[in-house]
């Protein structure tokens, strides 16, 4: 069972407001699909479609924002999201073009950057990787536990570079390597390291700034990381998804904690 | 200059029939974007539209099959795209879920399998790669000349699984590794090969099956493979695509080959 079950009473069947990700028809299938296979009620705003402060005011218990160009988001809405992170929603930006600084996501010096964990870059932070990227496990915590990051270490395609502010904790860092071929085998050569996951708070709400995208093409093998076990999933208007069974539980894990999704069972 | 300069007079100037990968707002923007750069005209069927023997009477020098299911190709429209190769038109299929076996592509045991260079399985043949899988040069060939397959292997993400005919030339081959994370360091691992690009004859046409996608999230690092130089190119109907310098010019390399696009350049 893939359910995280709300045991708390709450103010709105749609817990989690989700912008971005391009459309439901496009990129915005995974992650609305792994939602509906949760159990998890959402709204969803395309990334062409601006947000007022109004529409921001609807309680929420967690505000994705994935490829959502600032643009999109006037001072006033930013405001009302904040307002409702100060009182315990979560907030939580996932990587892309469009994401942090991005090429065209401009997230940089924004309320809502002052919000999360991370300082965005005030230039592009695109990071392409042609040659393995893997992910480390650089702290212990709820998001990132019961995960075979030691044994089956899943690769990225891409992700924003930004670097952790203080007080916030950083669990995963991503690692590159030049790989070359050479007499009939492959050579690794570890390169530079960057902040993958990073968590902190805002007011009482909790925050998050994951710096791959969950859907391609940066997920890279992160979307089919699992042992076999594929989850298959399909939100309303959406199409089918057919996923890895560990990065379907990270996904849990990471909207449980952000959104403090109570949950009886995540298994 | 990507431009592959076609120097002969030729009965169209759409030389390529492109089908598949979903449509020109989706995974189709890559390589239409790319053949677009080069000059290479074409025409375009999206993968939720079949396609009748009519269709496939105009003259083309190189038909492609991306994502394109064998239920929307009647055996009949199936023949009159083999007559044209057996005078001398290419055909190249490109991997993906709904190519060769794949889940819904089902080409194993049609009249276009049968033509091309590889054994295509009965049953899913898709392979998705959570941890690395790098690229190796096996031969040497104009489709994969000049390019640093052993300085900068590139990665995919996933796979269609074939075997080479007899008769065909194996060009790349694909190796999988399993990673681990000991000790404060990764440990890579061979483990199985598999036939990555094929390429073989039909009557007098030209013949190619590369088991990888061209678009996400298959196509994994190989669109970012390049030494900064990033290419920017748009399909007219489609969507602005930024990829890697060398995976342009592979592709450059691969439609040239297949459909016998003589030109005076590729640089």
């Amino acid at each position: 069972m893939w359910a995280v079950e709300i045991t708390e009473p709450i103010m709105s069947d749609k817990h989690v407001f989700y912008l971005g990700d391009t459309s439901l028809s496009g990129a915005a299938g995974y992650l609305a699909g792994l939602m509906s296979a949760f159990g998890i009620g959402f709204d969803y705003r395309p990334s062409d479609r601006a947000v007022s402060a109004s529409d921001l005011k609807t309680p929420r218990k967690l505000f994705i924002l994935s490829d959502y160009a600032s643009k999109q988001m006037p001072a006033d809405a930013q405001a009302a999201l904040l307002a409702q992170v100060q009182t315990g929603a979560g907030l939580l930006m996932i990587g892309g073009w469009e994401s942090f600084h991005g090429h065209g996501g401009d997230w940089d010096d924004t309320p809502i950057a002052r919000a999360l964990p991370v300082e965005i870059s005030g230039e592009d932070d695109r990071i392409n990787c042609d040659q393995p990227a893997l992910l480390i496990k650089s702290a212990d915590h709820e998001i990132v536990a019961d995960l075979p990051w030691e044994d089956r270490p899943p690769t990225v395609g891409g992700f924003n570079r930004f670097t952790a502010n203080p007080r916030s904790e950083t669990l995963l860092i991503v690692e590159r390597f030049s790989a070359r071929y050479e007499a009939g085998r492959f050579q690794f050569d570890p390169q530079a390291q960057a902040p993958m996951l990073v968590v902190g708070t805002h007011g009482q709400g909790r925050t998050a700034a994951l710096a791959t995208d969950l859907a391609p093409h940066w997920v890279g093998g992160l979307v089919d990381w699992g042992d076999g076990d594929r989850i298959t999933a399909q939100a309303p208007g959406s199409w089918q998804i057919e996923v890895g069974n560990f990065y379907a539980q990270f996904i849990a894990n990471l909207l449980a904690w952000t959104g403090q999704l109570h949950h009886e069972k995540l298994s």
